[in-house]
């Protein structure tokens, strides 16, 4: 971690700031430039968590130098994660493409049965669709629920496809892995973290999508909440943020992928 | 609502269009302009939930002339809503101007009690402390939980003013109620609707945080939730959204304020 | 033209939205919902420009029903727009993909010439380089000017790339036009409209970057400023925009490509 | 400056980059963490212009550890500037708040005068009203030009406030000089760059918009332009910027205002 202290600040806000690193157990580094000086601190930052540096006189800024995920980062792991989704599929080997497919709602069993035998001759490798809903207004329909599961696990028997389906709820979550393949964390509850929990404990695969206005690191720091609490198994899913444009429902990031791929080892769909 | 058919849509395709929604219930009323056509359409507009009309053949767009929101517009409720807070405190009565105020977090009795005594000397009307914390990374410090509802319980019963803290989970809005005066929902937390419908059934006053990337609709469809399940006292909270902008870390969006008391009753913070 | 009135609006509002239409010359058609009703406009909308009409008793919102750019629109204009760049070269073709390559900035003619014949070997059908560049701070290089100019030429006479190069200025127009075969419009100049008007006149082809923070419809009002002025051989340019996120320079707005296709014949870059 | 190198660089990489640095005539100072070595470069960062070093191999990345702007700095001008808009009349002194007023558009001398009797007799301090228009759409009304500098002129004589104007082209800013006491650089213009040193080398009051989707520190950068080139008297406006929010025009940035009175010594409106 790197202390910029201000312009014009004093040798004794220099030192009291020292004098505060030294007391964490940091070791320090004093850097003295024309104008400013810059205070390098090597040591454990975890337990900074709860001191506000940036409020002590003559600091500047605090610029964080590690990464503040671990096990999300290909520093952690320089190979690529591959996770099985089912007995015969894989994502993260790259070719051929993998298709997920099915319809946005589990509405009634000859569409979803109807969906799911077109999917799967289309070449789908996995069956996705919808049984709990989150719906924008509460007059919407919100989702057949576990009916729509027990659907889910009827194309499943027929298609051989795997299932993701997304869970909404803490209360939900046994409910949902008795029949999902991969637990889909949709991206409004991508900072839902005691979700992200309770999912990580199940130790299956886990598609987290990313929400309309997180950062790139906050999303690997969702996924990090997941593979803190037991599964290292999480697909992250690029599915457009929310910007300026209202010409089209969502934008795109399709920057964040490469940047992806350089940072972590998890696979992007 | 009104349907606008693309420049070019046939008669056949207009008659299609037309024809959908009389089978919806739906009086139409057709203007033919020189290049373009509209169809307007006066009935009950949730029946239209799972009928994707732009998808119909020389559709170019739907435009919803009325609110998606019924009980938290203005229209509904001409008078600004009054939210008691405790025996003694309302809100949305206008002057004097009532602060609520306390620690980010809730650290131990000590950092409780010298804040609560000093908020409520200083003029404050309502006490905040978070219990449960949703933090983006894993490795930070997440609340005290009950511990923490405890020592609010004990700074209310000396200082008088009522406590609003932070409900993060489905399964922890009955123990948080046993504590809080006011619920409140984090800016994470705005579209977990599951979430929004328990609180909304305790029919507790309710804090809610607008979301980083949330519209004002969406604010106030996520008020609806709260309404329907049954608490009619919603209190808005604009606390900045997410931009472009790094220099600061929220942009407060002012604007959204003059704008909000011109489309719903509920009070603003 | 639609004009939706607020729920509410009187008998008298309405009539005085109807009688203000009629005087601007617009056939008008009146919808009574339930609630509310809509007034739809035909006519010559051009005529509105300094009548405002939302500020009229009883008036919601104002919907046009029309897209606002005639030239670039598919619909004056069905099949793709194919640009030559120079003798040999088209771009709207389709396969094979062009690319255009260069240095950002022309530094001198070492660096200009070793580009050239590298880009060129490698399979580029135009030459791209800066010689007056806009840039964020005053102390940063602002480009050779003239002198770039005709290094550009004399990389073009090698390896009888076309060049595109940028104007910044509209005192620049003549001088740049001596040297460049496409006039490039930078991002911060895509609302520059006396240059978007200068640069149109002289009837060569244009590329026209968008606006980090314009929307699709801005990026076709301007490439209709250049086609009004006189050039219809616009390129547009879709760079990315300025989002929330940092960790990438700009978010390429990838979903704007299909939508551009759908609504303009203009070839995009 | 700061260059952090990634963890895992090897000795050759650091000392790679601590020679380029000395090269530069940067004093340097290297701090080895644990994981990560950082560089701090002390001296002259303008040489850095064209050399890009985060290309070297293991760097991660640079810190600016000094603001890009000078003038505009509070370091280099600790007071508040005031800025005298004509004989009587000062902006930064703070109370009575200045307010500057008129019509959008000149649009005919009746509109003129009639508006600017009116905001004289309300109080405000400075006469605003557009003869160039920078419009979005070329079939909008561009602004009378000189004929609308002439009435702001007769409405200056009447009123005695002084006029506030903007000017969109280089090639107009002696003609709009002629009449204005403030030039207004709009939000669209906010990085037009050669229109800002043009407009600098005035010496006179210059109004500069933020742009829709600038950042302070971009706005920060055009003042230092426009300082740069001979005016000191630089007012920064706060007209809002663009984000997802779409039930308001533009969203206000409030908290940029004591941002930039932080950093910054010019006014804001």
């Amino acid at each position: 971690m790197i202390v910029i202290m201000q312009a014009g600040a004093t040798e004794a806000q220099i030192d009291g700031v020292a004098k505060k690193l030294e007391s964490l157990g940091f070791g320090i580094q004093i850097t003295r430039g024309e104008k400013q000086t810059i205070i390098g601190a090597i040591g454990d930052k975890s337990v900074l968590q709860e001191e506000n540096l940036t409020i002590l006189p003559g600091v500047q800024e605090l610029v964080h130098v590690r990464k503040p995920y671990k096990r999300a980062s290909r520093e952690f792991h320089p190979d690529n994660s591959i996770i099985r989704l089912g007995k015969d599929i894989a994502i993260g080997e790259g070719l051929p493409v993998l298709v997920i497919a099915g319809p946005c709602t589990v509405e009634n069993r000859e569409q979803m049965m109807t969906t799911a035998r077109r999917v799967a001759k289309e070449g789908a490798r996995a069956l996705r669709g919808g049984a709990f809903k989150p719906r924008t207004s509460p007059y919407s329909f919100q989702g057949l629920e576990e009916e729509g599961l027990k659907l889910l696990a009827e194309a499943r028997k027929e298609t051989n496809l795997p299932i993701v389906t997304e869970v909404l709820d803490t209360r939900h979550v046994d409910l949902v892995a008795q029949y999902a393949d991969v637990m889909q964390i949709g991206a409004r509850n991508m900072q839902n973290f005691n979700l992200l929990k309770e999912v990580g404990k199940l130790k299956k695969p886990v598609l987290l999508k990313r929400g309309l206005s997180a950062t790139i690191e906050e999303l690997l720091l969702s996924a990090e909440y997941i593979m803190h609490s037991g599964s290292p198994d999480v697909i992250l899913c690029e599915r457009g943020i929310r910007t300026h444009e209202t010409g089209t429902r969502n934008t795109l990031d399709l920057s964040a992928i490469p940047h992806l791929k350089e940072v972590t080892h998890l696979p992007v769909v």
